[in-house]
């Protein structure tokens, strides 16, 4: 038995994917192209590994010596005497493949090879790319992320992990979504973005493959399979590896109860041109692809923003455990009435269920209306006659949305919330005690002036309530999660 | 000929909606329900009068007398000894039947009746509605919005205008959108996030028909058709009062170059139920309807989130000087080849162009670009290789944006936008400048860290750029836009 320098993540894990441990679970790392000039992205590596408190040993290494952040640059790697698990690789592509030579030589189980220049365009990529497999012999000397890539984001809990991406990230909470991208944007600049407007969407992995030399979109949904942390699975592809594997393997996610969203660009002949261009993905047959993906039962995104709508709502679902879908059944609670009948006829044309209520639940309902107006008899509740006969809009919203969810016949409620901070006063935290007590979830439409908005965004986020800002798009968040879960019943049975 | 106390808007204006000009050019309004309780609707509707400097006289009218703001309140409009124009009736809907009829005594033109209760639901409803026919012998001794609506907000310039509604409303830039909304809400509650969400959207009318029992969409549509400052008319509409006469005056509307967006609920049968228990609306044959809307020409918005994006979207268009679409080629400028082949799709799949760019404008682009990564031969330029290569982001961003735009061929670009507050720095207004140079429209997909969108969004918002947030929306809004306008044509030659 091989000394391990990483940690083992799990012993069930197929022998075929252990080798990913050496990349999540490293205990030393080296960084290629580390830069002693604070602008540069080569310094700001070692800066998001030392901020994110990586708990592993770092050894930046620059042939032209000197320190970075109280650290000695090693002029080599072989100058280290301790064992190093993982490189990090940020340095121009002609140096790339020596690098990797003496990495092998140390003894250096994995390779982030963010430099691109290997086979997307040219001649001399082409030629790279051929060494680079000859030096590593196919990659059995050591295992290789990218080449062209921002490689690995890993918590291991709030705001600690380890990151190789060279773009300042900000302290994410740790949870049960995972990403594999095959474009470096989800792990650089872009990673700020979607962390910050979701502080409460925790996050496990985020892993950019770029050119996936190597390692491929399969390996990592392999071995998330293995791992309990991971419950969400997000993926971005331009093009599949295997894609029969593929499918094998997110049934075997469904299988575990881990959803898996999928956004596929190149779907379009001009779309396959242009990731054809960005990292050298081959043109697929797309009718193929289209019918393979259809079988998956995994959530199709339509863009990066719907990919992480989608993910929020599915980890806040997870949190409060409300995943548990049963029936495409929707309460839709409303103070604008025009708001429901949108929301209605979405839930009509996505194939959900906006259902009679049963007289017990009408009958409580009914309480809260003033005598000259009755609630619908189907469960689109507007509820300003109520707020108008109670005079308490936090009792309306809050009787009406637990009478609604206690009806074994709703699944979820859409909900209209006029956030006002000054009036119309809400302790929106017993919204979260209603989720709770019936394990159903609750989607939100704010609306309101506009700094108002943003307060309120924050609380509904603390209290993990997805909030969305088209009404359509509230409808399809719900309307894909259910149906790809349903589909997936069906697959399984 | 008799007197007219409102002022005229237009002579050219057929002669049976000039009684328009009492509702949107009144010179003194009086306000039924005025409350002398601060928390009270009756109250702020006066305060929104007075903190939009409404110009006309002011008559808060309560039989039980006091003072209001500095106002006395007159017990009865026959006490009021000035002609009245206009009245905001705001009242439990028992009472208006009687103040109509001293309305009509007292000579006043027009009536907003803001309750409810008038044929929705009930008996006492439906007696209701007789009676307030009966009075005004079928509208013709006074006309009437409403009931069971929130009215009208009419501007004439930045912050100074008319608003009948209750809700404190924001200092709106005066401008060329007019809404028509068969829902209270956009005249309500709504009002403040649309607005101050996009502060540069300029409006010159909203206006609530709640049940329209006189006053309907085609009124207002053809009155619009008349006001030279209207160019965007966006509607919410949950059933036609005449679908036919609807449909020519978009016509007309599309002959005087003003774009209609229309938003419709109720489209499916359960929907159609929510609407007529929203506002009495009659069930409608839905497959003729489809049909006559797709004749129409007029853009249709899928939600409110929708409608006012595009609503936003144009007016920035027009006052910019862009909104001439001449072809469905568009140009994609992006640091992102993720989000580059993700909008390529769309545009493919929504009947866009990314054509190939002409040698001209290629071979100077490819002067930014280093040696070993041309850009694409089509229009969609990935600038991060030329980010690279130039050392400034602001020279690649503008510079290929000028040579993009300058090419005949492309007729819009759609530009992915990395914001940080603190390096990248771009002197934003240079891009309204090439907007203004070339004439043609920068649709912006935006992305940083949180706090530094929300300040980019407002610079972008102050250059009238348009900024989204989902890729596909961005397109689907070009799509929608430029499609509209194309069947237009076609429709008039």
């Amino acid at each position: 038995m091989i000394y391990l320098a990483f940690e083992v993540s799990n012993m069930n894990i197929p022998s075929h994917v252990t080798f990913l441990d050496a990349f999540f679970h490293s205990k030393s790392v080296a960084v290629f192209g580390a830069s002693t000039n604070p602008n540069k992205s080569g310094y700001k590596i070692v800066e998001n590994l030392l901020n994110h408190q990586y708990q592993g040993k770092i050894y930046p290494i620059n042939p032209r010596g000197g320190t970075i952040l109280g650290m000695p640059l090693y002029k080599s790697i072989l100058d280290v005497s301790d064992p190093v698990d993982l490189a990090i690789i940020f340095v121009p592509n002609v140096h790339v493949v020596k690098i990797v030579e003496d990495c092998i030589k140390k003894g250096v189980k994995g390779a982030i090879i963010e430099a691109a220049g290997f086979g997307e365009v040219g001649l001399e990529g082409k030629k790279l790319r051929e060494k680079l497999k000859e030096v590593t012999e196919n990659f059995s000397k050591i295992r290789v992320i990218g080449p062209n890539c921002t490689g690995i984001t890993a918590l291991t809990e709030d705001g600690v992990g380890f990151f190789s991406s060279f773009i300042p990230m900000s302290k994410t909470k740790a949870g049960s979504l995972a990403i594999v991208s095959q474009s470096g944007f989800i792990n650089g600049a872009y990673y700020p973005d979607f962390t910050e407007r979701n502080p409460q969407m925790g996050l496990r992995y985020v892993v950019a493959i770029g050119n996936k030399m190597d390692v491929n979109e399969n390996h990592l949904l392999e071995y998330f399979l293995y791992d309990d942390k991971v419950s969400t699975i997000g993926i971005y592809i331009e093009s599949f590896h295997d894609v029969r594997k593929f499918i094998e393997l997110t049934r075997q996610a469904h299988k575990k109860q881990k959803d898996v969203i999928l956004l596929r660009s190149g779907f379009s002949p001009l779309g396959a041109k242009a990731t054809g261009s960005h990292t050298g993905a081959l043109a697929e047959n797309s009718n193929l692809i289209e019918a393979v993906i259809r079988q998956s039962g995994c959530i199709l995104a339509d863009d990066f923003w719907e990919l992480f709508l989608i993910a929020r709502t599915l980890t806040f679902m997870k949190d409060t455990g409300t995943a548990k879908l049963l029936k495409p059944n929707v309460g839709i609670i409303t103070i604008s009435g025009a708001a429901g009948a949108i929301m209605t006829d979405w839930s009509t044309k996505m194939g959900l269920i906006v259902p009679e209520l049963d007289a017990n639940i009408y009958n409580k309902l009914k309480e809260l209306y003033p005598p000259w107006m009755d609630p619908n008899r189907f469960a689109l509740i507007d509820y300003w006659p109520a707020v108008e006969h109670v005079k308490s809009y936090e009792k309306v919203i809050l009787s009406s949305t637990d009478i609604v969810l206690s009806s074994p016949d709703i699944q979820v409620v859409f909900l209209t919330v006029y956030y006002n901070a000054n009036s119309w006063v809400v302790d929106w935290k017993k919204l979260k005690n209603i989720v709770e007590k019936h394990q159903k979830p609750i989607f939100v439409w704010l609306f309101g002036a506009y700094q108002d908005i943003l307060q309120a965004e924050s609380i509904f986020q603390s209290i993990e309530i997805p909030v969305f800002y088209s009404e359509k798009s509230l409808v399809q968040t719900f309307s894909k999660i259910f149906h790809s879960l349903n589909f997936r019943k069906k697959l399984l049975n």
